[in-house]
């Protein structure tokens, strides 16, 4: 055992380990799992949870009830960690380069079903290249439904282009993968509905395009957080990507789709100073440990850097965390609040409700797991980092 | 030898390890740090350098040319990281809680000379502790010259006030330390100079406040990247501390303290994708690569996530990094450019020149060191993490 683990084995509560660091409320993963859950298998589609918000062989075991299933990476270095894990079935979800191919062709020989993304002729010509397509490396062709990032739209005339090239060449065409991107930026529940229903109305077109010109696309995959909560019709769609779900966050919470009570990853940190001529309390959780990540500044309520609970979970009234350096937050009222600021003397731990959970959890290395209203640590569970 | 570190050391040129990674031209940083090293020696200082933005102990050999030199830390992990390397002068800059001192007095029972900062009585009283205070830790006390974050004024009585409960309960009273946090948001040289003038000025006063007292004060502690550079007299200074100079990044070129040819880290990154009807091209480093920082976006030239280089660091004219995802950028012309979108085919490897080079850094665990105009990997070095 190590300095650090055994530290971390005799740290037995938040309020021992050295802050700032994060804790994780595993109820609360349970429940938002257990919600989507139960909303997708309603629809009749498959979850295909995106493993880059947690990057935790733990958390995902909460999602498949301790058996590897499908899931979403956004990286090889999450594909190969979950491979060591069991997992068979994965898709890389960013688009894939040349480069990349061997790690790719590393992994299917080592038995994993790995699928790749791309959305042009120039990398299914890569797939099919001659060394290379004799692996029969199967992918999806991204779709693009709002504008939002990559993709083809479903009537591009290159959609059936970069078919043919795959099928060309050995790889396998296995279908179409859309991401509605655009509706972290929706603010109502009909807004919601709306990017839903055309995410889906997209995906289902671009694979019927390709089956009319004789190929098969057995896979038709959306997703994103906001639309798998608000999908009402998911027919001709085969499964749903989400990730941020798991945690949930501030951004998520303004735009409808949870509440605050749902976020289950939280930032621990200490009082290490005040300024009351500034109505400033300083804490020792700075940028590096809650991000930059200022992703509720074009919602219609800016949260700052986070909003501000006691070490047990209880909101602190009006209170934001407001500025952010490296190693130094600044908490301070928010503008139109008529509450006093609290009264926290050097020493005291709060959390910060995290803007992004997946940009947060990001700068950290563990959780520190709990169950809702205690402080005890029940686990500590590894991140994955790098690519 | 684990799986990766025989990939690192199996991909000897920058465009073999898989993307994104950092790349690290140790000439420019050699370059930085020759530059402020003379500027200081000219002015009869001690340079402090503060590890927090390269977190490395091979960058740190380059300051100190080899030997264990006074160094600033922005957490307790890198304190424990230089002292396992034989560092004995370190400077913890981050207001102390009573929690840390455990680790402090674990490391100076190991024979490091480590300092505390603290701005209030509770946090004297807590040095002061009779279980703490025998072992005498020294502190330093923060001043603020500017409003910038914490410290007291130089003028508040509370100055004497800390000094004396310190000194009353055995704890040391070492001197003052002042950052002048607002010169990042200087435009001028005279500005700068200005800042540098205050800084000096404020820090020199709160000592005297403290001598006048009948308490010893003999070091008397200044430093940021800018004032560090734009500094002309130091008089009765003892030491200056900088950290981002051994770097560099596109905030420091915005207000003048360097050019974008003195920026030594870069984000290596592939191209993945085109979107012409939007005029983007896309990458595969988001923000877990680059960071959320956009530091610039207060300049007078907005840079967005950073500008753009071909591999071999000639910049890319009119070309930024405009949007980030989580493992996706977006690349487009800037606003006013007349130039075209450059042809950069998938698989195209190009470098991005950071915003903020402590927040990129700290998105990375190694950084890949070649010297100017080679893209050969001359050495893997890894960064400390962590709290």
């Amino acid at each position: 055992m190590t300095h650090l683990e055994q530290a971390l084995t005799d740290r037995r509560t938040l309020d021992d380990p050295d802050t700032p660091f994060l804790a994780l409320d595993a109820a609360t993963v349970k429940a938002n799992i257990n919600r989507l859950r139960k909303h997708l298998d309603a629809l009749g589609v498959t979850l295909r949870a995106h493993v880059k918000t947690a990057k935790s062989l733990d958390v995902a075991s909460l999602v498949y009830d301790g058996q590897p299933g499908p899931i979403t990476v956004s990286t090889l270095a999450e594909a190969e960690a979950f491979a060591d894990a069991g997992y068979r079935d994965i898709l890389y979800a960013v688009g894939i380069t040349p480069h990349k191919l061997a790690r790719v062709i590393a992994l299917r020989e080592r038995g994993v079903d790995l699928t790749v993304l791309l959305d042009s002729v120039e990398q299914a010509a890569a797939l099919a290249a001659p060394a290379v397509g004799m692996s029969g490396i199967p992918a999806l062709i991204e779709v693009d439904c709002d504008g939002h990032r990559g993709g083809v739209r479903p009537d591009d005339p290159v959609l059936p282009d970069i078919a043919r090239t795959l099928r060309e060449g050995g790889a396998v065409l296995r279908g179409v993968l859309v991401h509605a991107g655009e509706s972290y930026y929706a603010d109502s529940a009909e807004e919601l509905r709306a990017a839903a229903a055309n995410e889906r109305r997209c995906a289902v077109q671009a694979a019927e395009v390709l089956r009319a010109a004789g190929h098969e696309a057995p896979v038709v995959s959306v997703g994103s957080t906001p639309t798998a909560h608000f999908a009402t019709d998911l027919a001709a769609v085969t499964e749903v990507r989400a990730g941020n779900f798991v945690f949930f966050d501030l951004v998520m919470a303004g735009i409808g789709v949870c509440s605050t009570a749902d976020l289950a990853m939280t930032v621990v940190t200490t009082v290490i100073g005040h300024r009351p001529d500034q109505g400033w309390i300083l804490t020792d959780a700075g940028w590096m440990a809650t991000s930059r990540d200022r992703g509720t500044s074009r919602q219609r309520v800016d949260q700052g850097y986070g909003l501000v609970a006691d070490l047990d979970g209880t909101l602190l009234d009006g209170l934001l965390m407001t500025d952010a350096s490296q190693e130094h937050g600044v908490l301070s009222m928010r503008p139109d609040s008529t509450a006093a600021l609290p009264d926290l003397p050097v020493g005291t731990r709060v959390r910060l409700l995290p803007i992004h959970a997946c940009a947060t959890a990001a700068q950290h290395d563990r959780y520190h797991v709990t169950e809702t209203g205690s402080r005890t640590v029940e686990a500590v569970w590894p991140r994955i980092r790098g690519w």
